[in-house]
């Protein structure tokens, strides 16, 4: 996999992505501030935003693919009014945002998810559409990426790891919350953040019922290079079963390797992350404090004088903004094998729900930095794909006068009055996702799929399709390898078994037809598989003969199986040292990423934990058999 | 100019849309019925629009102007919110509009109007933005076509129609109001529909008050040549100054030789429609009654069960829906040097403010199947761009659940259960515009212009700038002449003056500098001006001597000078009788199209009336002098 990678970058087509800059991405804003200087909205022609016919430039801005990177940028519910909102409060009504604005191909795409019978639910939320454009499948409101039967639907971020990408996860919400969460895992409630409320709501979920357990352990099974966001209050809970059974999600991290910061400080420190060591930044308990702050909406607001936001100084670290975050994950993420990144605005929508127009109007500067952070990437990287789009729209509608309901009044950066009208709740109720199409708008190879009118699964073909994944998770683990340090060994030698090439795997587990009754006191057999390779210690059963060891590959099912033979004149010594490093031993620190150390296993079936991550995730690759839509 | 528009089609690209129509126009239909038949939505891919990649498709897509031709189909108040209401119910949240969902280059544009102190008023109405793609002028709410300043600024329609091409203006409003309104009009309030209603509140620009008249007088004069819709109501009333004063609008429109009708069996009798003969058909007194009906929006109407639209029995002859209008507009305009049309559905809007979703929905049906009409002409004919938008945004919003104000809960052809919200007003009251960016949608030459954020105004620009229009109106009859039938001639002898080339001018008039005191008794010396050409009868005066006539052109004030040399022994004889037609008389019926018969003119100058619309319009030319943008 990694080698098709390496191919598909070296015949990249050489596109001349610096006119296009010049002549497409760029022009929005050369245009504003353009010509004769100010701009006259008054003038014939002084509120036009394009200065020149552009069909050449936008020829050039249709780039094919591959793409060897994509980042997703995600405005939790930024339907187009929201975006207007935000830019005529910031930039002004002929002003451009500098990213969200700047993007040249552009289309709507419609957002409707699934009621339990299968018909669609036109008022759909964040859990269902962000699974819609993770996984190609749409799903029932507040499921994560399971389809309409449960089955857990591969998404991008685990097909992109599984081809041999780095990948990233950033946003200001909790990193559990749907957005995030429908990249990192297959859950039937979009509340069972941790173990607890996993127990209590997702019971049949929950690793001690077998299940795939909660988004944060199925996080941690994933193991994402760049995880950034909030939600740290549910790493603090501890593991009910499996092989941290009794540590907290924080412990657990630690012990597998991850680089665990919490502010801003720490998150500079970081100059590397990978599979070996990969970051998790979880810089508040809950959601990120917004930006802005601002007067309430409330029945009348709109006829108050206009008023400005100002900051919440609750505001974290500028190092933490989701520019900041967007920089260093891409920073951290850019590699020769390319990446996958989503960064999610989350409280566009929170705040949206709260009636809170400065909050929400903030969020989505927020994110329109972010988005500047990624096209002067992608300018750069001419093989990135940029994709900025909404999950949903949402309430909040300008209008003219005062309505019945919430609203507000907003003196914008020009000076000007913007009534913001919030009428789909009462005054202290959530305010209501809506279903209008939404915008989506890209940049770079494949983006020209985004055009016209699309749905919101499409978005998953048009990034799966441009970095030209092989979505087959099986066969992605199917050729994988498995070696012993020794084929001849003593009774009760230890041996390393090594496994190489798992790439649609995160973990794998091994097992032996010997010695059953010794596992129940064992450790875990399971071990995390970092780019498709993953060791095990087994100790030789005392018995003389030949004995069978196998791998299991914990997403793919992909068995691999050895033969020890164990006889009293072995030929090849075993090591008497695992951390010695046998002939299967990985660069990079594997031989502390496992869990309890070194294990003394010798044989048994894997346990019930495993099996069932198998059988679903077999699951997940057994969909491209069905699979409608070819790319 | 004639000449230079057979040029320019001779020079267009031959592209190969035979392709592009099966990679792109047609997609999004194919798509929905293809591949295994029945499309599972809940399928992995099941709910995709597009099944492979389509950059290649939208290059084909991407067609370099100029284009010959030009539909614009405005969907009054649609936003994006509003197709997709009218899509979930009429199509399933799966489904596409044939034609709205299937033009393959979009992208949004802003709305905004201007406040009267030149300040972005972030909630306009469809005056302040028919205006601003009109002219691509921003303007005050409620007025048509004038800037900030009450200068009248050069209209699309006005253009096309200076620059040789036919014109069109459709919809299923009155005909007279702001959308149909802003392409033939300038005037400061939008009602302002007939002579009584602009002397009450449009009294400086009413005709007896020198100014340019109601919106239904100004049509008369610039002489579209198919106009269609509702509004008979205002063309009962009679002109209060001006060549037909004390007569209807209707019995003006007759002299001046229109064909005007008002059913589909006389509609369906009109074969052909030019500046000798334009159609004018009036069906309604007012806007025409909506498609769909149903189900009362109310406080809590969300929790009832879920309702069908039903067909409104006042539903006018489907000869006359917005699709068969468009169809037969486009048969009439069809011609050599091209055509500009703009087709309004109209009641999208005032159906919106009604809260009435069923009628909202059915009038976006209708627009689709316009849009389907326009489509299947430009699949045949190349060189027309299409285009499909919104003037402004609206209230009706897709929620989840019943929200405080009013909503209706919609029975969807797919057997779905859809509230839709109403919340910018009190029951009784007008909900309100919005103020969001709205859809944007186009196919065809200069298509591409539209992609990404444009602006409202960018519209004028893209549609003059693929069509090549010269709009530098004075220059369009800067190189008109003028004859007289005889260059000297007996005292009182009658002669024919004629002029052509006028091409920017609608309206010209003649004056002479010898006995002025005969005019004072003479009737209007004004003429319509048919494609550039006019004739005036003239008595020459009783005295000897070499005496200038002049023909003035309303539109530019262009002057046409000629001399006539009054002698007691002509060299050329005069003819007798005009109806003969002399030297420069014009085929096709001209003599017959004045008002009041022959003239008897003799000269003096042009009558109050004529000069208020020559100084007007001198300043729509005006404004190419200080445009900012080049196209």
């Amino acid at each position: 996999m990694l080698v098709s990678r390496e191919r598909r970058r070296g015949t990249l087509l050489a596109v001349g992505i610096t006119a296009l800059m010049a002549a497409t991405l760029m022009t929005p804003t050369i245009a504003m501030a353009a010509d004769d200087g100010a701009t006259d909205i008054t003038e014939n022609g002084g509120a036009t935003r394009n200065t020149e016919d552009r069909t050449a430039a936008v020829r050039e801005a249709l780039v094919d693919g591959p793409a060897k990177n994509v980042i997703l940028l995600i405005g939790d519910g930024m339907g187009d009014s929201e975006i207007t909102v935000a830019r005529n409060y910031a930039e002004g009504a002929s002003g451009a945002f500098a990213g969200i604005d700047a993007l040249p191909l552009t289309g709507s795409y419609t957002t409707y998810s699934l009621r339990e019978d299968g018909t669609a639910n036109y008022a759909s939320e964040s859990a269902s559409t962000a699974s819609a454009w993770s996984t190609g499948t749409k799903a029932i409101n507040g499921q994560l990426s399971i389809d309409i039967n449960g089955v857990a639907q591969a998404t991008l971020l685990e097909l992109a790891k599984a081809n041999g990408m780095r990948t990233g996860d950033v946003s200001t919400a909790e990193i559990q919350d749907a957005t995030p969460g429908a990249q990192i895992s297959h859950i039937s409630q979009r509340g069972c953040y941790g173990p607890d409320k996993t127990s209590a709501n997702c019971a049949s979920e929950a690793l001690e019922n077998g299940g795939l357990g909660s988004i944060s352990e199925q996080l941690l099974n994933l193991r994402p290079d760049v995880t950034l966001g909030g939600g740290s209050a549910s790493f603090t809970q501890t593991a009910k079963a499996g092989p941290w059974e009794g540590a907290t999600l924080f412990e657990q991290a630690a012990d597998r390797g991850y680089q665990v910061v919490d502010d801003a400080e720490g998150l500079a420190g970081v100059t590397a992350a990978d599979q070996n060591a990969p970051l998790l930044g979880l810089f508040t308990p809950g959601n990120f404090p917004v930006r802005w702050q601002g007067p309430e909406a409330t029945v009348g607001g709109g006829d108050a004088a206009p008023t400005a936001c100002t900051e919440n100084p609750e505001r974290l670290d500028t190092g933490l903004s989701l520019g900041s975050l967007t920089q260093k994950a891409i920073e951290l993420l850019d590699n020769d094998n390319g990446f996958f990144l989503q960064v999610e605005g989350a409280s566009i929508d929170k705040q949206n729900h709260a009636a809170n127009a400065c909050a929400q109007i903030g969020e989505t500067v927020d994110l329109d930095e972010a988005t500047q952070v990624a096209l002067a990437y992608a300018q750069q990287n001419q093989d990135t794909l940029v994709v900025v789009t909404a999950d949903h729209a949402h309430t909040s509608q300008i209008v003219g006068s005062t309505p019945p309901g919430l609203s507000v009044n907003l003196q914008t950066v020009e000076g000007g009055s913007m009534i913001v009208s919030y009428g789909t709740a009462e005054a202290g109720g959530s305010q209501q996702h809506t279903g209008s199409q939404v915008r989506v708008a890209g940049y770079g190879p494949g983006a020209a799929n985004l055009l016209g009118l699309t749905d919101q699964t499409d978005l998953f073909f048009t990034s799966a399709g441009a970095l030209e994944l092989n979505r087959d998770l099986k066969s992605l683990s199917a050729d994988a390898t498995i070696s012993a340090s020794a084929a001849e060994v003593a009774p009760g030698a230890t041996v390393t078994v090594s496994v190489d090439g798992l790439d649609a795997d995160w973990q794998a587990s091994v097992a032996s037809d010997a010695a059953a009754a010794k596992l129940a006191a064992a450790s875990s057999p399971q071990r995390d598989v970092l780019s498709g390779r993953a060791e095990f210690t087994v100790t030789a059963p005392t018995e003389v003969g030949t004995h069978s060891v196998t791998v299991t590959g914990a997403q793919t099912g992909v068995v691999l199986t050895t033969d020890i033979t164990v006889t009293e004149t072995p030929t090849t010594p075993a090591p008497t040292d695992p951390a010695d490093g046998g002939a299967g031993a990985l660069p990079g620190g594997q031989g502390g990423a496992g869990a309890g150390g070194g294990l003394a296993i010798t044989g048994a079936a894997v346990p019930y934990v495993l099996l069932a991550i198998a059988v679903a995730m077999i699951a997940v690759g057994g969909y491209t058999i069905h699979r409608r839509r070819m790319i």
